[in-house]
C-alpha cells in the first residue's frame, strides 16, 4: 500500500517544480520533480502540475500541509523588510488551492527599500543554509533568471542586489540577432573567459560587444561554442563590475544547479575569489523544514 | 488609366515596408508603407507583401528594376570593407523574385573587421545624406534595432559603432519582468534624463538597474510612465556611455523617424551635444536614386 504524506515541501524556482513527500519521521519517502516551467507561472498551471505529482501520496478525507518557498503570479505575499532573519513563519497561500486536500503555505518576501529590491524563494533557501550554518557570515551569490548577491552577517540578510542576468541571457540566446551565433550546447572556456574580462574592462560598451557576437559569426567564423561561452561570459562579467563591493575580499558561496554555478565559480575565481559550490535542492529543502516547524508550532 | 512604375524604389528598414511608386519623370506617382514586420522577414513573406503594395503599377509584359536597401533573411549579400564610401552599385538579388514582372536590386552590407561589425540598409541612408550634402563631416546617430554611430568624413565612411539598444528594449519591455511595470505608452521626462544620468555613470550596475524598475514599480508605486521611461533612459545612457569617442566635441545628426530619435537628442543635449535631427524617409529615398542610377548606368 502507498504511504501517504505527512506533509510536502514545494520548491518553484529554478524554473522546475521540485517536490518532497515527507514521511512522519522528517525524511522524504519520495521526490519528484518536472521542468514544465511555462504551465506553472499561473494559479491553475500549478495547481495541475503540482497534483499530478503529488497526487498518489494524499488521503482521500485529510487535508494536507504544503510548504512552498515562493510565489505564484497573482498571489498576494506579504513582504518583510531587510535587514531581517529570513521569515521562516508561514502564511496561508491565497488564493487557496482548489484541491480540498491541500493547503498550502508560503513564507513572506523579502524587500530592501534603499536601493529598492525584492527577493522571493531564495529566502527559503538562505534560512536553509542559515540552519546547517548558522555561524555563516559572507556573501551568497545565486544564478538565476534574476541572480542574487546576498550579504549575510549574524544571521541576518544584511542587504542584496538583484542583477537580471539569466533573464537577459535566455531573451538575447533565444530572441535577437544572436539566435543564430549561439545555438547549439557546445562551450569553449578561453571565449567565456575572455568575455568575462571585457565586460568587466569595459561595461558601458556592453550593447555593442553583444552585437559583435554576432559580427563575429559573421566575419571571423567564430564557433557556436566559443559565441555561446561569449554571450555567457560578458553578461557574468557586466554583472561581477556591477556587484564587485559585494565579492571583493569577501567570503562567497555560490548556490546553484548545474553549469551556471559552475561559471560563475570560474568568472570569480579569474578575479581571486575562491567561491565556494552550495547545491540548491537540500538547502531548500532545509528552508522548507523549517518553515514547516512554524506551522506546527502556531498550531500547538 | 493606371500609371505604371518606371521603377520602384523599396525601404525594409525600421520594422516596416516602405515603397515610393517612381515616375518617369524621376519622381514618386506614389508610396505605401505596411509594418507588418512580421511577414516581411521571410523570402515569400517580403514577396507578398511587395506585391501588395505595388501590382497596380505593374505592366503585364514588362520587368521593372525595384532598390531594395537591405537584405530579407536568406539572401545572400557580399560585404564592402569600411572605411570606403557608401556603396552605390547594387547587385541583383538572391533568390530571384517570383514573379516575373519584378527584378529586385539591393546594394552590398558593409563590414567592419576590428572591432568586426555589420551593416545592412544604414548604408543606402549615409548614400543619401551624402547626395544632399556631400560635404557632411562628423558623426550619424541612427537608431533602431541595433542602432548605428558612424563616423563620415570626406564622404567616406570611417568607422561605425553597433549598439543592441532597441532590440533590448524591446525583449525586456515586452517579454521579462519589467512587461508589467512599462505597460502603456505614458512617459515621464524627468525619469528618462534619471536614467540616462544613472546607466551613464553606473554602466557597470545596468542589469541590477533594470531590475530595480520593477523593485520600484512594487515597492515605490513607481508609474508605467516613469518606469517606460527610465528604463529607454537607462538603455540610451548606457549606449552613450560605451559610444562616447563618436559623439564628444563632434557634429551629430541624428537620422531617424518617431520619438525615438528625439529621446536621444534629448540625452545627448544633457551631454551639451545638439544633435541635429534628420527625418530617415527621405534619404532612404535619395540613396535608393542614386542606387538605381547606377543600374542604369551600367545598362548603357
Amino acid at each position: 500500500m502507498q504511504e501517504t504524506a505527512e506533509w510536502i515541501a514545494v520548491d518553484l524556482s529554478n524554473g522546475c517544480l521540485r517536490v518532497w513527500i515527507m514521511g512522519a519521521n522528517g525524511e522524504p519517502i519520495a521526490q519528484a520533480v518536472t521542468d514544465k516551467s511555462a504551465v506553472i507561472e499561473t494559479h491553475s498551471g500549478f495547481e495541475t502540475a503540482l497534483l499530478a505529482l503529488v497526487a498518489p501520496y494524499l488521503a482521500q478525507d485529510h487535508r494536507v500541509t504544503c510548504v512552498i518557498c515562493s510565489g505564484v503570479a497573482g498571489w498576494n505575499v506579504p513582504y518583510v523588510a531587510t535587514p531581517c532573519t529570513p521569515p521562516q513563519r508561514v502564511i496561508a497561500a491565497s488564493p487557496a488551492f482548489a484541491d480540498p486536500r491541500i493547503k498550502l503555505y508560503i513564507p513572506p518576501a523579502l524587500k530592501q527599500m534603499s536601493p529598492p529590491d525584492l527577493m522571493g524563494g531564495e529566502a527559503t533557501t538562505i534560512a536553509g543554509l542559515l540552519r546547517s550554518q548558522p555561524e555563516f557570515d559572507g556573501v551568497l551569490c545565486m544564478p538565476g533568471l534574476h541572480t542574487k548577491w546576498v550579504h549575510i552577517s549574524a544571521g541576518e540578510i544584511v542587504s542584496f542586489q538583484t542583477s537580471m542576468t539569466g533573464a537577459l541571457f535566455d531573451l538575447l540566446s533565444q530572441q535577437s540577432v544572436l539566435q543564430q551565433s549561439v545555438a547549439g550546447t557546445a562551450w569553449d572556456a578561453q571565449s567565456f573567459l575572455t568575455g568575462v574580462g571585457d565586460a568587466m574592462g569595459r561595461p558601458q560598451a556592453i550593447a555593442s560587444q553583444l552585437f559583435g557576437i554576432h559580427a563575429a559569426t559573421s566575419l571571423l567564423d567564430m564557433s557556436g561554442g566559443a559565441a555561446r561561452a561569449r554571450l555567457s561570459g560578458l553578461l557574468i562579467g557586466l554583472e561581477l563590475a556591477g556587484t564587485r563591493p559585494y565579492w571583493l575580499g569577501r567570503h562567497v558561496a555560490i548556490i546553484g544547479v548545474g553549469d551556471t554555478a559552475l561559471h560563475y565559480r570560474t568568472a570569480l575565481a579569474e578575479q581571486g575569489v575562491q567561491g565556494q559550490l552550495l547545491e540548491a535542492p537540500p538547502l531548500v529543502l532545509a528552508g522548507l523544514c523549517a518553515s514547516y516547524e512554524s506551522t506546527q508550532n502556531s498550531a500547538k
